[in-house]
């Protein structure tokens, strides 16, 4: 029987050829704009869900990685655009938790699942920014967040991970009603 | 700069010649000794933490994929056992979502943390059998199992997926003891 020992994620073509335009983030709008901008491009490259994410350095705010959605297109349902920014980041430091003092921001176009939200105390990443809301996404693209703790803020605030939420809101949310006007796969 | 593009998990050698002598799981105390052997090793051969996992069709309890912690060999927070078993049996099945029809369960060595049990639901999985409890994992290994929701195993039942803990929980939790004896990486 042929079982495989190896899961191999792979970011789109055009978010390599992204990058390495890569430019530096100062403010939280910055970031977030990156996010979202990412979310919109695997829209409209077809690569995956309505879902963007970056990684960056605190203090500089330099890019270190980038995630989109690939659930449907690497057949892995963990495959979410958060996740895929924090193993890429975690790859290219070498490090199975991001360092402290590097202060890591992830930008997340939108309002991470109840997966997303239980792998990020793991990451090392301090600080999370957060587009679209949970209802946004239900709402406006059909996801189910899932069992998400109800009080996951504070949760994360214990473990030294601040959050803020709600911004460029509005843009996020654009991402995904787009995604349900083209009929995108939901999962 | 160097942005890479892909993550690659990969499991240990061991692993793949221990799946190559595949034998049928039929019984819940089968698939948990499997899933407890897994962790078992994962110590014993010093490849990653004290986790194990694996997932059997339902019906047959046919084996169709295993998983370790590869968190430190990998350098990727979210490598944990569960994750490892359903990414490689969704990559094997060539689906982002187990199917149905297949009933397919995940045993587990131990309480998913919140990661794992909020990637549970995108799954497909339709039974979760866990041998070591959170708090045995929080005690005798010293892990934190993160912002879990309090209903969880409510919140799996309304997404129709059956949990039944506490399984062999003493050969589990054996196995936890012994890798803090160790002193193996907690993260």
């Amino acid at each position: 029987m042929n079982f495989p020992r190896a899961i191999t994620l792979v970011l789109p073509a055009w978010a390599v050829s992204f990058l390495r335009a890569a430019r530096c983030f100062p403010t939280d709008q910055d970031k977030m704009g990156l996010a979202i901008e990412l979310s919109r491009l695997n829209v409209t490259y077809g690569t995956g869900g309505p879902f963007g994410a970056a990684l960056f350095r605190g203090a500089t705010g330099t890019l270190v990685a980038v995630g989109v959605n690939r659930v449907v297109a690497e057949t892995c349902s963990a495959a979410h655009a958060e996740m895929m920014a924090c193993m890429l980041a975690q790859k290219r430091l070498g490090a199975f938790r991001l360092p402290a003092k590097g202060n890591y921001v992830l930008a997340s176009s939108a309002q991470p699942c109840a997966m997303c939200a239980g792998a990020l105390p793991w990451t090392g990443v301090r600080r999370l920014l957060f587009g679209a809301s949970k209802k946004d996404v239900e709402l406006c693209a059909g996801f189910d967040e899932g069992p998400l703790h109800p009080r996951w803020k504070h949760e994360f605030k214990k473990r030294g991970i601040s959050v803020t939420g709600g911004l460029m809101r509005m843009e996020a949310r654009a991402v995904l009603a787009r995604y349900r006007e083209t009929h995108g796969t939901r999962y």
